[in-house]
């Protein structure tokens, strides 16, 4: 293995997601639903296979997918964009990798929001770039903007955003998006959004993207997937659309990385994204449900916990169940309390800043749900 | 775009399927065949949605693919692989990405056989390494061992092959193969394989990989995929397997390329790897019926053509019909003559190495051979 992917492991997620299935655990660690997948998906992917579409498409993406993706987000965000400028990935993850190797250079440097999602470093690591993380306040999730501005340097090629966010579910303000941007401008930065919880607000709350903010849009890559919009985690089938130049430049290492997407999701994902408000909206709703069992659950327990605003994950302090070091405790709990969470601490550089917190996701049917939190409960 | 992506154009694949469609000329450019899906894999894949099987799936791939190639490769080509060896991957041009950035550094040279399949030297690259080329000869396909031993270096770290070779069909002999062990052995140099035609020898030839060759094993990473197989390029299923600590580096990588694999579309190719030796063989002789009558064809218009023992393609010299570049001549004849075809030049770092060679592909109802090669007669 090279030098530079040496200091990563097995992804967090596959580890627990392991563990759960090793010991017949309530997997409330890995990000993905158990159900939820509208049928008609299921439906349209079968047609465009009937229908002859499994061969290669063209790597950019089927053209109707693309103006679907367009036609999203004028319709839930207002931003108009034009199918020419949107590229279909093999998740967001693709996307996320594939922008980062299009655009960092060996040597410079990757402004990264801490927790983090963990493909955000290995990619920057892949492209030869250095992280600079910047530290959130945890469980406020506030983004200290000294902080922020300290970790540009002349040497800063991207700033990584992600919101909703992955652990907090913390969403960044229209403030703190203005100040990326104009840090981003000061030094000639491009801004990478992770939105794949764009649909998943709750409480009445809406979306705001950096594309969508005046300081970040000429300068922002939007990344976005149907698989938690649509509980199709498995199918691999993600964007990323910004300024015409730098998707060419994403699509021009995306052809090497995979070259395409699986060509008979995409029409079944196209249609998906043109289903009445009522399908989005009902979606948020249950998960609303489901997010307010978990936290009243995990209180009932003794944990510490805030109600996020958007997301799939509660964040818990287990400190007050004594627990000090939360990597150790979710390697234990599947075996001794049948339960599987996430270390928030597998999200940071420094273990330190989070060495309590644990994440679990509300991502489940409320019967997992409450015989995960049943099963926590009678650990403690 | 990053300084080391610049050479790379938008892929000759996808540019001569844009020109295919944009002036309905028959397609006899990119490797992809328009039908031929065995039924039942469509059924399989529609039977694991309805299954539930939509969310992330092991990022290694499911087991049941896992087995299933190792199950193949043993009744196949005779080699035991441990399903703990294989893994999935986002096609044939993730597997090869993934193992070229995985275990290539930085200034680290990689050995590529020319004509090479385009994404090869764009990995290399995107890796920071150096590609050094080999010319076979054309069209006699041999490889000139003491080109070959020179352009090893102490700074070797991988050599690419490609049996059956993309784009001239052939394969390299028991002795190249060892030859190529030798040197790899004396450089400690890893053997990245390319077998995505193996299942399409003609004559009653059979395949030969380098992990099947003494001198080249325990240090080959071995890639196919389902692709050509069983006509579904779209469905982007493949893989790699080879001893255990290259797999697991190059799974190191491939979680933060794509993390997963289509999940319902992988226990549809375990079905199909499983299906009777017949399916195999009919796919090799329908194939082999196609090429005879493109061959025949392409004589009878003019051009220079040998018989291709494997693969997709027929490697057509233009020089007779007066062609002088067959990069230029491929640009304009899907206007003039309504035909599509891939200049060989577009596989070389030196076009001067195939100025006049054209790539015609096969993989084609032989409706779809016969007008293309009508049309190529009213050309000329
Ligand atoms: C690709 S596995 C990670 C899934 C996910 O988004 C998460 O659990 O955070
Ligand atoms: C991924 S497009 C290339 C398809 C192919 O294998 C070829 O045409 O050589």
């Amino acid at each position: 293995l090279v030098a530079r992917m040496q200091p990563f492991g097995t992804s967090i997620f596959a580890e627990m997601t392991q563990r759960a299935v090793a010991a017949d655990a309530v997997n409330l660690g890995q990000g993905a639903p158990d159900s939820g997948t509208p049928p008609e998906l299921v439906q349209w992917a079968h047609e465009a296979m009937l229908d002859g579409r499994n061969q290669y498409p063209p790597f950019l993406g089927v053209p109707e997918l693309r103006e679907a993706i367009a036609a999203h987000q004028q319709r839930f965000h207002g931003l108009a964009v034009d199918p020419a400028q949107v590229l279909v990935t093999v998740g967001a993850t693709e996307a996320l990798t594939a922008s980062i190797l299009a655009l960092v250079e060996s040597g410079e440097e990757v402004v990264v929001i801490e927790p983090a999602y963990d493909s955000y470093a290995a990619a920057v690591a892949l492209a030869g770039g250095v992280v600079r993380p910047v530290p959130l306040t945890l469980p406020g999730c506030e983004l200290d903007l000294d902080a922020l501005e300290a970790a540009f340097s002349e040497r800063t090629a991207m700033v990584v955003v992600n919101t909703p966010h992955n652990p907090t579910g913390a969403q960044l303000t229209r403030e703190e998006l203005a100040a990326i941007g104009r840090l981003a401008e000061r030094h000639d930065a491009v801004i990478l959004s992770d939105e794949v919880y764009e649909h998943l607000v709750y409480d009445g709350g809406a979306h705001l993207g950096p594309a969508m903010v005046p300081e970040c849009a000429e300068r922002t890559l939007t990344v976005s997937s149907a698989g938690k919009t649509f509980a199709v985690t498995g199918w691999k089938v993600g964007w990323v659309h910004g300024p015409q130049p730098l998707v060419d430049a994403v699509a021009k290492v995306k052809q090497f990385t995979t070259f395409g997407v699986g060509t008979p999701l995409q029409p079944a994902v196209a249609k998906g994204l043109a289903l009445p408000d009522a399908v989005f909206t009902e979606l948020a709703a249950t998960h609303q449900r489901r997010r307010d069992l978990l936290v009243e659950g995990l209180r009932g327990v003794g944990f510490t916990c805030e109600t996020p605003p958007a997301g799939y994950f509660v964040i818990a302090d287990a400190a007050p169940l004594g627990v000090t070091d939360a990597l150790a405790w979710c390697r234990a709990i599947p075996d001794e309390a049948g339960v599987v969470g996430v270390p928030v601490q597998a999200f940071c550089s420094d273990p330190a800043h989070a060495p309590t917190l644990v994440r679990f996701g509300f991502c489940k049917p409320e019967e997992s749900i409450t015989e995960g939190v049943r099963r926590l409960a009678a650990w403690a």
